[in-house]
């Protein structure tokens, strides 16, 4: 195993399980979930429902499921449209599966960059009394708690409180994103379950910030899960000794949302230390939370492409999100050392780059190398 | 049967069969079109093929299905996405169908208040070559022309055929809805063929501004229509003897596309004398074809529906399209003296709103009177 | 136009508008269907809902539709099942549709020969409470009356008032497909209203038997047609002036009820004059209503395909339903001495084929020619 | 941690990883499997893909998944339909979802009760050649080896390469359900990729008879496991760092394949010892792999509930199949001795419920104990 120092910021899905995931794992006590009975899924589902104060929680295999499955539940009968961002993850990577395989029609509305969508073009995207002849029936409003394409931005209680009043006004049901609450809650200073006090559901992701190797858990009340557990079934979500996924994401729940801070701080020193460099422009305020976008100049000859390609061969791993554009996540494993020597890579980079240095060969079998920090 | 004056300005799809249409239907050659036979059927789609220059051509009940299983049939494979404007009709008042019965992720761009929606913005929104794991494949495109919530705009033919260049260029195809072509077709003087050249299907509806009774014909290549045949069988559009609502469609296409013009100046008239009121406001530049939208200035204390109702008194029937906003729709049954009546009926009823004339009982069942225009 | 004798068999189907119907077309007073106005269609609407003593009805394009909505309404939450004859025209017939489109799972029961299925077996086809795990919901079970595929045999008022105890029993719904439902309460001297007492809807075709040139209409609860009524829209099978069909439907419902008894009557002549002859089988107790299915006997060197064609030289419209079965249609065009010419043409035409006479081409354009028996 | 002896036969998914695949976790070498990079995943679907002599392979959550996308791809276009049995696994225990999800129509076939479909209704339900106006387009066969609803019997090569020709003949896929495809090789003697050459993709579950915990794999094509891949990721069934699952599910291909025909020599043991029991009949020559079924002979007064009931007392749990049947499934956690404590339960089981003996009350926190043979 290679020991060269890595450092992979291309998303906080990359995160490694750490030796007390493992040991879970290995020590899982497991069953068939799917007769109902294992005791560490029941466990896990229990903890994250009381973390949310819902009544119920389910463990589902990916973030795509856990809002396919919402929205299914939610737009159950046939003819319904959900308003939701459009820029929202939903809407954009996620196969487009609520029409595909949902049969669930898309009312975008546009996303402000903080992540936000304005009030009051949400009451006027809901449409449909049942019986109407023109339009689909709005059932769902789809919030993204941070937002994940709007730089990590958290959305407020006063705002998600304001979107459920509009809900309930009209009948219809809230349901959030919350692949990233957790950083939600730690760069608001809010209790996680006051952030989601108005929705009727909420996906939450433990494989991204938190760091479990696999896996999301709904939660919502007691019916809503029930139904969100024959879907689960149908769409082939079920697992059978899942306890062992269960362990580790129970060590990520309990170990890991206090380290959520770090990386935040983390991302703002990254933030800073990219706006000082000449050819950059970072929104500084845009940064609350894991997400750092920073923007190439124009003029400056640097695509990047280009410069994720350069920066792969000093083994730091980003992805660009446009040709004049990158984006960095951290997480628990990416440490302050780290984030010192991915920023003196990329002024070396940016470097090379201008002074026309050799064009270095990308070293690919480097994105499997176990990162330094997380020794 | 009452022989009052009723000036109907709801719809162009208010007409009713005239007396030419009546006979065609009586005297109708029909046979079984289910299997295959009727042949004034096929005599109604081969002359829309042909006027079209398309391969093919198929009779269908109405212009939501023609979109519909155009949209159906060019996305076929699961998983696809189409690109259409956020005000056309069929992303507003079809009730989702493409999501709800054809499983199509919608992929909306912002129309333009011409219809139209900016290159640079359809471009960024295809997406997806077959395989990448996030998105849904774009494989089509909608316009619509003339565009409806857009004032019966004109989309040209070199904005045509630039979307077209880029739906090649990106291997996808481009359906126009085509509810009011030969509208655009007369207002721009551009024979229909060349409106449509670029597409690959267009929806042509017989049953607006031509005034047939019932009915829409696609057109497109042979294959797609073959395949849109089917289509029409499964949602149950196949029909048997239909040579009879074929042949009075043969004759509106025959008679009445040339009468569209005269629809067209009287749009103009009837705009240019609203615009004289001191209450509304028109944009003259957007009456392009057979319809007008006025607004009702603020702080004038008249509301759309108010205006209506007691317009409706006055046998003069029109929809309010918002609460300040109201459409009026000119067809072959709305004389030049119908358009003097409404306007004098216009100017009567805000006098009697602002004077707090006697609130009028709406005249319910004038809607089913037969407009004097007509005889 | 040709006036060779034409005797069309293939379908009751194939029936063209009389004068009356054509007359009534003509003068039909029409008005926009989609917005809700047109009285010609409410009195259609109106008036079947009366014959079948349910609250209210819906005109629909077809009869695939008409089914095809019935059971999208009754199964409008998603993961549903229905129980259905293996043999049954929504079954074999319709495209898949109501899973295609629907996304309605079949449940498949074996239809007897005479149209029923063992109430034993459908009560061991139904299941699942919502909430289990495995299985879908069972929601709905279809009847067909009289059944196409069982030689349009009838259904009688206690089988089918059975099922629907079994179906209220279990909580889920009944529909009937009825295209041919005058058919069976003619040939069992049963009120229509009876025969459907125990459906929650049913769809009754008018352009078979009744020989409307197009249409069906859906009846059940008001409800249940709200509902119906939206999904048509979607569907794309709302029309404008629609009531220029529905005109000529009224007059199939109110003149050619009666006429079915003669339809039947005419259907044992031609079973019993095909008994008769040496080289085919008839189950003459299968005729109850206006079909004769008939076998050729094994060992003849007669194919079903090959004696159609000899038919069809004579102006013998008929279809094959197998290799070795034939299917023939009565309908009101069908006179007593079309009949007889059938059978001539039946016996000859056998004649040719065991003693090789020349093979004759056939006659292609035949099929749309107006048979003698309309005049 | 209760050590009383309980021995599950409920299925073969209750088996608990054992030390090596807790290990195997533990140590797993992983990476972002939905960016494309985990090496214990790529390992595992290689190792499949070779033992199946097939292009390409792909890990899935659960079996359902895995014949749910197989499905799903095979029948991508609109319109399809899939013939299949109507007693298999897909049919009757998956919710419907190649319906209800996949929009695909169900076209079932009797299943004898060896498991296999009679190749002449096979060929007489497949339609419609694209195009054809009334019929689905039929796509895809699907089999299942061993057929878990007919007693876990196993399809012969000469019997699934039939119904190979069969698909290649009308130009349509074959799919196997191979859940316990392993078993079939194992009791028939064959090579597993022998089993399955005719086919166009397998499911091969891991966590049946093999002992994974979690997670079934696809075969096939590289173009087929291309699109299987990008509608997993839609059906949320794309797992972070999955690697994990599939290190223990490496060691159940690696150490336990070898063992089912232990299983299958068990279940004889098991078969006879039923046999030789008055109250109860057994096919033997029905148990071919690792599954019993047994029935209660009429008027014995034993129901299968009160069976299973008075089993679980004593340690041993089952699950009826109906009211007169139970099925009892060995797997590798179930030693000889579990076997003859089995039969020694029932036999004392039975004397209870026939001696009216007490009713003693369902120990039910024993499914969560671990059976006694994993030590």
């Amino acid at each position: 195993m290679v020991t060269a120092r890595v450092v992979d910021l291309r998303s906080d899905t990359v995160t490694k399980p750490n030796e007390a995931m493992r040991c879970a794992m290995a020590a899982a006590e497991v069953d068939d979930d799917v007769l109902g009975f294992d005791p560490t899924a029941q466990k896990l589902e229990m903890e994250v429902a009381k973390i949310m104060h819902k009544e119920a929680a389910l463990f589902v295999p990916s973030g795509t499921m856990a809002n396919l499955i919402s929205v299914m539940v939610h737009c159950e009968v046939r003819g319904s449209e959900v308003v939701l961002g459009d820029n929202s993850h939903i809407h954009v990577y996620e196969n487009g599966g609520i029409s595909t395989i949902g049969g669930v029609h898309a009312k975008t509305v546009p996303n402000n960059i903080n992540g936000t969508m304005d009030i009051e073009k949400i009451v006027k995207a809901i449409r449909g009394v049942d019986g109407e002849m023109y339009y689909p029936t709005t059932r769902l409003i789809c919030l993204e708690n941070t937002h994940g394409n709007c730089g990590g931005r958290c959305l407020s209680v006063e705002y998600t409180d304001k979107v459920g009043e509009v809900a309930k006004k009209y009948g219809i049901k809230l349901h959030i994103d919350g692949a990233r609450i957790f950083n939600a809650s730690v760069a608001l200073g809010v209790p996680v379950h006051r952030l989601v006090q108005a929705a009727d559901s909420v996906s939450v992701c433990l494989s991204k910030g938190l760091g479990a190797p696999v896996g999301s858990v709904i939660v919502g009340s007691t019916e809503f899960i029930t139904k969100a557990k024959r879907l689960r079934k149908t769409l082939g979500g079920g697992m059978r000794q899942v306890g062992v996924l269960c362990a580790a994401a129970y060590v990520a729940l309990r170990d890991n949302v206090h380290k959520l801070s770090d990386d935040h701080r983390r991302a703002k020193i990254l933030a800073e230390g990219l706006q000082q460099m000449e050819y950059f422009s970072v929104d500084l305020n845009s940064v609350e939370s894991n997400m750092v976008y920073f923007d190439i100049k124009e003029n400056s000859k640097i695509s990047a492409d280009r410069l994720c390609e350069v920066l792969e061969e000093r083994c730091v791993i980003a992805m660009p999100s446009s040709s004049t554009r990158v984006r960095l996540v951290l997480h628990y494993q990416i440490s302050d050392s780290d984030v010192q020597f991915a920023l003196t890579c990329i002024k070396e980079g940016v470097d090379q780059i201008l002074t026309g240095g050799k064009n270095g060969k990308i070293v690919q079998n480097l994105i499997n190398v176990v990162p330094v920090s997380t020794v």
